[in-house]
């Protein structure tokens, strides 16, 4: 990239990252067996190794699982875990929850688990001397450029949350000091939801953006007679939903 | 979107989600005064507010700081946490920390915290009953979102992680319950560098991308003879340094 190259993108690369952020989706029911090419697949690890990183020091690794031994193992974990969320649940509330398919992990072609080597640049790293918790950070940065990169890419992506650390950790090797950040479902799918799928099952809602910022204070919001800023985000809505 | 439109996307698309996670920078020392107006903020912001979130709860608050006067109590902050980080490297490391710009708090026309409040979507939130830090994780995609589109539109950002967590919640008026998760510095810039400042000023290398991936199990590496993923991310070095 050409050093002075400093102004915005043009219009046609600047609506594909715009196509990527607002058309991810978080993939758990529409994989198909189609494998994933190697070209492809190297190139969002490669997207997701160019995060951003507390003192450049890169702390991730990428597990890729296709093993279906392997597969069976983390599915049988996410059936126990999930028996457990549904019962803190109540009433229609618990009926909702377990109507929904919250994970792929059996379908996708490739399982993908990002992890955080805590120990990774030793015992002081620039940037993580005041909050020891940047680097869990650097590998999210990871897992989300990962993400969009294979929205471009046609891949869904699908983050199972609903597993134990313990007995991922136990099922994947991982030594003590690293946390396994995101468990993936990786594949190609039969279409991408237009809307996240929590909200067209009605579980919840998209939160007006005007609500969620303030200024120079927290919780000091503005209206759109006070600020042009509230104003243009009331226009922009109806756009972004 | 199209409901249907599950391939790739078209070349222009893709290259330009590539084009911003590759040419993404942290950026301390470049910015310019030039104001950034309220329609290319909002699309950030937007761009902020679609990253996924642990059952849809969407943590995340943006505090825009424009304040000199909060600006500066923040910088004030980061003087003493760099002050105390310092004192924390050794020899020549201390000398090559000392000499590195790691903020630009003052320069840089707005601030942003991005934040997580730990209580929204109340005690039980589906995805977060196995592991209670994805809410944190959520707001940290947040980040990514914001960083990638911003790169897009010309905007560079810095994130500044050396600053007392406490701190910035009593100079913010964060509640309890809510966490900074990145204090970022965001304006247009001289210049995008080519490469991480951390590497050209010789702090830490790239590692390669084919020594963190393994196989089914965490460190199970494979080399090229093994398996054509890895021929093909050593391919793809050269490309991607």
């Amino acid at each position: 990239m050409d050093k002075n190259d400093n102004g915005p993108f043009d219009a046609q690369h600047l609506a594909g990252v715009y196509k990527a952020i607002f058309g991810r989706r978080d993939v758990r029911g529409q994989f198909t067996p189609k494998p994933i090419t190697d070209e492809v697949l190297s190139r969002v690890l490669y997207a997701a190794h160019h995060a951003p990183s507390v003192g450049f020091v890169q702390p991730w690794d990428f597990v890729v699982i296709q093993s279906d031994d392997v597969k069976t193992q983390i599915h049988q974990e996410f059936v126990k875990a999930n028996e457990q969320a549904q019962n803190l649940f109540e009433g229609e509330k618990r009926t909702l929850y377990s109507s929904l398919k919250l994970q792929g992990i059996l379908e996708a072609p490739i399982n993908l688990c990002i992890t955080c080597d805590r120990q990774r640049g030793g015992p002081v790293v620039l940037g993580k001397t005041s909050i020891p918790t940047m680097d869990l950070y650097s590998s999210v940065c990871a897992v989300q450029n990962f993400w969009l990169a294979a929205r471009a890419e046609g891949l869904g992506v699908g983050w199972v949350s609903i597993l134990d650390e313990q007995a991922m950790k136990r099922i994947l090797g991982l030594p003590e000091h690293v946390v396994p950040i995101a468990y993936l479902c990786v594949g190609y799918v039969s279409e991408f939801y237009d809307q996240p799928e929590l909200a067209t099952k009605g579980w919840a809602t998209r939160k007006p953006l005007a609500e969620l910022v303030s200024f120079d204070q927290y919780g000091q919001h503005q209206t759109v007679d006070e600020s042009s800023l509230i104003r243009q985000i009331e226009q922009d809505k109806v756009h972004y939903r």
